[in-house]
């Protein structure tokens, strides 16, 4: 039987899994991110026990960033400025490499669940959309024309620059930039503004006003820069279903009309969707990545 | 001799060109934007002269917008929804692509500008990237992974949210949004905020600084979601060049340090940077439409 692996690494912890796909997903590991050395010593124990099992063909790592997924730099496969201590300058796919001898995709977490739902979930035959994770932090992954977004490095759409509401005077809790959109949205920032987790608020708390009124604020930017065909949110914070129709109600709003699509003006309920793969769209995005590195569905070279 | 076609097709006049590049930029009519039964007339005539001296091969047509650009769809080839007298709903590719005979390639103005710019100008070798230009409006086209961006429909970056300064109290210019992107920082933004133009106001008058703020926060935003080699910014605003410096710094300092690569923190002035094709980057671009209509460097089917 031939298998895919995959790491989601997350700051918090790294989860493990081989499978073939959201059907199929075998065994799972989850470990804490403690130190890399230990942290990568047991990914690797997981993957070399299953590939004594069954015949691995490739590793997916979806990572937390930031992190050099250009594979023609000499620092590709890095976790690189992160501010978590000990993992600034890590080479999360060189180890795993070499002890597993098997091809490995490497992006960030979540350009791995874009991937991922374009493969299995909710971006399934799109070609441009965009996967935001609203947790703690945020965070987004993008496909423009059927290939990931990398660019100079890769976005960092949490840190998108918005427009504090003028009855608001929360000052964000973004080391950088204060009120960007993580500042200002996240579960953290809504933790320290109403002195309950996002888990906790109740659903008519005016907290969701707000909060759909931020985060409809950056769906506003991503649709005018990218154009999606959809907008997935997922994440922690987004698990709090009463958000999506305040989120669709405020963007229409933002939008006023100007981008004239049926799609986002009218029925947004499939424009702004929950992940089709819900919590597993970690995982299984770096099982897709994996399934890209066998090259069987590898993304074509650039040909402008 | 095998020559291409370009329409610059804006909302106060057509550039029409024929040639094979920038080197090689022939015969050009000027006509300005009317009724679209007497510009496009005017536009034929230009073209069937041109195709009766030289082999015309393809024509490009760079066009003012909201168009449809996608060739699936029964309205492709047409300006939408514009508010300029006449043209909405208009045919601008069927009539010339009967007319003329040969394959016609169609996209937004930036779209086309900015493929002329990978072609021939500042973008040469880039795989991701943006024109934004600042005029009359301000628009934006990008490519990302060697292809150029639609998505839904098309960006509308002019239309971006940004956040109106504390010491500003000026409410826009933009009918639908008042204070996005254009609304704060076109040309007519300009001029009613301060009773001048643009092309009026002295090197050193305080509206550059507050214009660099805006434009900086706008390209922040793309940045944050498209993580661009480069950046282009065109159009009469630009034309100012002592604009550029005051850009690069306020967008450093605005990305207080975030975005951890040296092309954006330490020199950036490589990463924001005028059209290399200067007022010509619009007919060019669509001279580069044409070219590749012609299939000789046709962008790869997207593959994910």
């Amino acid at each position: 039987m031939r298998l895919l692996g995959g790491i989601e690494a997350g700051g918090t912890k790294f989860v493990c899994a081989v499978g073939t796909g959201p059907e199929d997903l075998r065994a799972e590991l989850r470990v804490p991110t403690t130190a890399p050395a230990e942290t990568l010593a047991r990914a690797l124990e997981f993957f070399a026990a299953a590939s004594r099992r069954d015949e691995l063909t490739a590793l997916g790592i979806a990572s937390f960033g930031p992190i050099d997924p250009d594979p023609e730099s000499p620092t590709f496969g890095h976790v690189t400025s992160t501010p978590k201590p000990g993992w600034a300058q890590t080479d999360l796919v060189g180890p795993l490499a070499a002890a597993l001898g098997v091809p490995v995709g490497f992006d960030t977490d979540v350009n791995g669940a874009a991937l991922g739902e374009h493969r299995w979930g909710a971006a399934r035959g799109l070609d441009t959309f965009v996967y935001l994770t609203v947790g703690t932090g945020i965070g987004g992954g993008a496909m423009v024309g059927g290939r990931l977004v990398h660019g100079l490095l890769h976005p960092e759409m949490g840190h998108l620059p918005i427009a504090r509401r003028d009855d608001d005077d929360f000052p964000g809790v973004c080391p950088f930039h204060g009120s960007c959109l993580e500042g200002m949205a996240s579960g953290p920032a809504i933790a320290r503004r109403w002195g309950e987790s996002a888990a906790e608020l109740p659903d008519d708390h005016p907290a969701w006003e707000l909060e759909a009124h931020y985060l409809g604020l950056g769906l506003a930017s991503l649709i005018c820069i990218l154009s999606p065909q959809r907008i997935i949110l997922g994440g922690g914070v987004m698990a709090r279903a009463q958000l999506f129709p305040l989120v669709r109600q405020k963007l229409r709003e933002l939008l006023n009309g100007y981008v004239a699509a049926p799609a986002i003006t009218e029925e947004n309920d499939r424009f702004i969707v929950p992940p089709g793969l819900g919590r597993r769209a970690g995982v299984l995005g770096a099982l897709a990545l994996a399934e890209r590195a066998t090259g069987a569905r590898a993304e074509e070279a650039a040909s402008p």
